[in-house]
């Protein structure tokens, strides 16, 4: 046929990467070099007789847990947030070392909580950290994506696992653009905050224990498993998600508005703002990815990572088998498209919790599943199917529920090992929404990007401790 | 890599396959056999004068439509159906030619309408004549899903085309199973249609015209981009569609029921019933595609076809060139998957008008944005990805605004050309339900069929004879 080789033979390289990462092991024959330097503690490691076994359990206590949303109620209850502690994405930081968007993103949360009559005026306040406290959102059980700040006054969605009552925690989405999360904080950001709490808020909070309390709870993890026949990779596309989470409360949104004290128009409102927000489920595969996450916790031997979480400074993982320590390095600035005017010097590094999806192996990873997801973050549909089957390189396995049609319904490639990660030098890949490096800009683009290399060789140095002290 | 040859081979050819069907012109080097004995008609259309601009006028006139719902109101109302007066799928058809789900349709339609006290009364009124006749819905700018039987009391979605004016109509759909249109009549049957027109219909009229009103009609053929971004072929899968159509209605749903005399129990029973059935948006899609290719009629010399259609006995097809006239033969049954115990013998040869869809360049067309319909109706996904491309060689040329992500945003193959069809031997492929033969059933199940070969070579003499008398 008349088709140019150039085109079949790049045709054929995407397809046999494609068919190859759902027909064949996980392991590859084609050979890369490992990590520098990271020999010893990978042969230290890769004879732990505790590995393999904790490797299965720990991807086992992930892929066994269901997330379902059972309330929806403020951070000072649910938390325990008390006035002036704020929390953030990534991990543990100090507002020194913060960047523009988290500290743009603390100073609205400051006004918001009134601890400041304007935004401006709250740096002092952080600098002198006399009545204020930072704590990562992962050390409360909860997500927060880009600048993931999290105050007392803030409704939070509860996720809950109904095997063990386990729950994670994340806020409300504010949508895209001029918003706190991206580092934005003028008044309409902080009106638009104040609408979530008084109104949002509570008319979900009656929706969602209406259908929780009738044995109908919104059950996010089949949600996310729709998500992935309908062209959502559940990081950077929601769409189908959220228009499913609408389809699941609306009816009880309408009947129990008035109960709640709310009018039709609120209601009407409400679901304006939610439909209109197609990143509104992000909110709940978030929560939902972490509390899976958190089940593999603390199994000694596991070196499959549990956490990836950046602050816009660093970059943070955890792993199963090293407990809460956090292995950081300098967060990188995706590679990707902007909006407007905005160019790549305008772009904060990589920041959120928001890589706890691809820890759970969607979003980045699951960009097969979700190609129109380049018009957005940027590269090629053969990229995009390419990347899943990358990611297999370096995860312990699939996903039975979460599947790819387009790969014939091979599951999602989960469980992100460290030392697959060190031994073939493949990096995890993570799509995201880019920040402004400016405190108040916002939204500056979203691209593709990878965590710093050396944070691998790190947690398999506290690995290899671990295994060596084990004797 | 340790990929098995046969994985990599079969890979190759179906993306070869996938990206000649984007990469490449339409036309092949490889060669089929054209249809027995259309030798001199092939010759006589190639060589009209008129063929090549006609068809690209033809083409260019179906893509340059855009459909908005502006309005919901009775068949009575808007079509000026009368008493008696019954519309069905497919071309003209007497009753006693009639198949079982069309009868069984037919029934239930005049126990709706009260013309007999129960559906089982009805033979005699339709062998009789007198007091009933049958007409296609395409003969009143209609399209109906499987039996397709509208009558007066029924309530019609009103796509228009806002540069023109034109109009197209389809009945509100009832779900899936024991339901009219598979010719299900069992009283559970008509009490849905008579919620259907009692509080479903006036209530979406409220909330259509709201936000028609508004200046923001719901979009039909936008949602149906984001659709096929979204697994959605829009025949047999309308599940984000359907969704988008409920995020566009909701919030004037929710402002417009007091006014409209209904209750917030009312619309919440509104938003549960759209909400579940996944197949409520075919019956924007059906009339949309219908709107598309009524503006390519009467294009003298245009090989494109217009419709295709089938009433259960007879399979149909309208041709750009050759006006009106319908060139029929025996429907087939499809082959594919089986709802419970039923099985091959249970089901009735192809019925609907659904195949507007594939006439416009989706449904079937378009099963590589949708591989997950494969689970409904049968095939692998490696089928469903070269169906599409096959689509390709008997079609005039793409849709720009429908596109494949997968197939790197290709346009869908849009207009069917009644020569290329005769020169290759490849029929369209149509995905559909499966109609139980025996009246009062309702659905057996799901698959894949192609129209009756022989009704292309009629339809070509038919432009034959035309180009002939033209001298």
């Amino acid at each position: 046929m008349s088709t140019p080789e150039a085109v079949v033979s790049t045709g054929t390289d995407l397809l046999a990467d494609a068919v190859a990462g759902q027909a064949v092991p996980v392991t590859r024959v084609d050979w890369r070099p490992p990590m520098e330097d990271t020999a010893d503690d990978l042969a230290t490691v890769a004879t732990d007789p505790l590995r393999r076994d904790a490797n299965a359990r720990a991807l086992a206590a992930m892929l066994g847990v269901t997330a379902t949303l059972v309330d929806v109620a403020p951070a000072s209850e649910v938390l325990g947030l008390a006035r002036g502690e704020f929390l953030h994405a990534g991990p543990p930081i100090t507002w020194d070392r913060a960047s523009g968007p988290l500290r743009g993103a603390l100073m609205g949360g400051a006004a918001l909580e009134g601890l400041v009559d304007a935004p401006e005026q709250a740096s002092a306040l952080f600098e002198a950290g006399t009545s204020v406290s930072l704590e990562p959102c992962h050390h409360r059980s909860a997500v927060g994506p880009m600048a993931g700040v999290v105050t007392p006054s803030m409704w939070m969605l509860v996720l809950e696992d109904p095997a063990t009552g386990r729950r994670t925690y994340c806020s409300l989405n504010e949508g895209l653009g001029k918003v706190l999360r991206y580092g934005a904080y003028a008044p309409d950001v902080l009106d638009r905050l104040r609408w979530l709490g008084n109104v949002l808020g509570p008319l979900l909070r009656a929706a969602v224990r209406s259908v929780r309390d009738a044995g109908t709870p919104v059950d996010a993890t089949a949600i996310l498993t729709q998500m992935l026949q309908m062209g959502d990779e559940a990081h950077n596309r929601n769409r189908a998600g959220t228009l499913m989470l609408l389809r699941d409360l609306s009816p009880a949104l309408v009947t129990g508005a008035a109960d709640a004290g709310f009018s039709s128009a609120d209601v009407a409102a409400a679901l304006r703002f939610v439909g209109g927000n197609d990143h509104f489920f992000l909110n709940l595969a978030m929560p939902a990815c972490k509390l899976a996450l958190d089940a593999a916790r603390d199994i000694e031997g596991s070196t499959m990572v549990v956490a990836m979480a950046r602050n816009g400074t660093d970059f943070g993982i955890q792993v199963a088998g090293t407990g809460d320590e956090w292995f950081t390095g300098p967060a990188q600035v995706a590679d990707g498209l902007f909006l407007g005017d905005y160019g790549p010097d305008d772009a904060n590094p990589d920041i959120g919790d928001s890589a706890i999806t691809e820890t759970a192996g969607i979003g980045g990873f699951a960009m097969a599943t979700a190609p129109a997801i380049v018009r957005l973050v940027g590269g090629s549909v053969p990229d995009a199917l390419a990347t899943t089957r990358r990611m297999r390189e370096i995860t312990i396995g699939e996903n039975p529920r979460w599947t790819v049609p387009v790969l014939e319904f091979a599951g999602v490639p989960s469980g992100v090992d460290v030392t697959r990660v060190c031994r073939t030098g493949i990096l995890p890949q993570i799509n995201t929404g880019m920040a402004g490096r400016v405190a108040g800009v916002g939204q500056v683009g979203a691209g593709l990007v990878t965590p710093p290399a050396e944070i691998f060789p790190k947690a398999l140095a506290g690995l290899a401790a671990r295994t060596r002290a084990r004797g």
